[in-house]
């Protein structure tokens, strides 16, 4: 029940419609009779950098889920970004400290990789393609880069951004193999969708899915349906696959400590998720 | 639930904690399957002018309910002001138009007339003291001029605004008796505290309850505990009261219409509602 006491977690983006975490981080409150609630805000790209400091001046904001198109975006407005921020130039949670600093961190890449070893796949040694570099992108190759893959493929049509990440990459991980310009996956261990590719019916495929090895393992963001046609594609080429709620699932018991909330584990969030496709 | 498609109707004001109607219109919502929600934002005076036409940016708002300290800041920002607002000066409903212009409407004092007629209490011809020339005071004195009172007293500390409302009164309802200056209940068929004074433990009374008439019909705009201290001596004398609440529920169709929802009598909100004392 939303009343004059709840604390609000703003979920900031656009389109707001494909949000999914209002349906698992709300029954978990309701369920734990914790007074917050997860709010979705279709906020403007154009309209953000002026609406996220007004937004953390309100009495009961407790926080910020923040996704597409903003995670970039939301770096240069915090006073102090943690390491998964600085390394990946991504954020997708705010919050305000003690002395009302606003503090950012970036959990997506460690939901992506969470779920990997889940699913009981070896991530460091392994060889990993991550194609879109905006936001999510960006934050799963610095998870996949701090997990110890022996080599990252980066890829965005926008050229200058998959350079920018690389470059980060580089300063943080002196040892990594980093790979740009090519979106092949052949002959990656691990091939990721990190584009908005498959949020609208008839996009394209991020890949060739017909290039993925069999044994790689794929991994999608996009959470408008439980699988999309990419993880279908390529789930009927044999592989091993990892649906975008995955990543959203195996990232939440971060979050919530972030915030300041009980520890939950992503069990129990999913026993208690109102999440149906 | 709420989830991306949910509309949100942003409840503005501060402090939050005594808002009341989040537990009328959420549950509303839910029993009818509208996918529309009531947050309560507790936005700073400071900070309003900047937030207010950001929050109406957002893709999935719908309206928003203004309380204190927001009614009469309100009405600078509008595109496009209803009657009730231009003639009371203070506004606690605002929408977006198809043309994306922001229209503003005032139902607090609609929701109090509403209220005393349902108890049976004749308006037109009366003689009302209104304590409090604030947003909630001006929005009650505004109605009640609309509704024939003969006579109407206001009172607010700060001179120049009871002066300010005195005059738009003037100025909309020619015939109209208008004394200002003194909050003595004494002679008064009807006496408003439109002030905050009870929201806090220890609050002086808004007018000397002594001498308030036996007769009188007395009511009351503060919503924290369902009889305050006031309303409380005033029923002590014999007088009629009328709760915050009462004036709260008699408006809400009036909210709903003009935020396009499906109609709703008070009665069919009390009954659903799960605001409890």
């Amino acid at each position: 029940m939303i009343s004059g006491t709840t604390m609000l977690i703003a979920h900031l983006g656009v389109p707001t419609e494909s949000f999914r975490a209002p349906l698992i981080y709300n029954p978990w409150f309701e369920s734990k009779g914790i007074d917050a609630r997860v709010v979705p805000m279709g906020c403007e790209a154009e309209d953000y950098a002026a609406f996220l400091p007004l937004l953390f001046r309100l009495r009961n904001i407790r926080g910020a889920l923040v996704t597409m198109p903003h995670k970039v975006a939301t770096v240069a407005l915090l006073d102090k970004a943690n390491p998964a921020v600085l390394m990946s130039g991504s954020c997708n949670a705010v919050k305000k400290d003690a002395d009302g600093r606003l503090v950012g961190d970036m959990f997506d890449g460690e939901g992506f990789v969470r779920g990997m070893r889940r699913k009981g796949r070896d991530v460091a040694g392994s060889r990993a393609l991550v194609v879109g570099s905006g936001g999510v992108g960006s934050g799963i190759a610095a998870s996949l880069a701090q997990a110890g893959v022996a080599e990252i493929g980066l890829f965005d049509t926008r050229e200058r951004v998959a350079d920018e990440l690389a470059e980060r990459l580089r300063r943080h991980c002196p040892g990594l193999g980093i790979r740009t310009g090519s979106n092949d996956p052949a002959g990656w261990d691990v091939v990721v969708n990190a584009t908005p590719l498959g949020m609208n019916a008839g996009d394209p495929m991020p890949v060739d899915v017909a290039r993925i090895d069999p044994a790689a393992f794929v991994g999608e963001v996009v959470m408008k349906q439980a699988e999309t046609p990419f993880l279908a594609a390529a789930r009927a080429r044999g592989c091993m696959t990892q649906i975008g709620a995955d990543m959203l699932f195996e990232q939440i018991p971060a979050y919530l400590e972030f915030f300041g909330f009980p520890a939950a584990t992503s069990d129990e969030l999913r026993a208690i998720s109102r999440l149906t496709y």
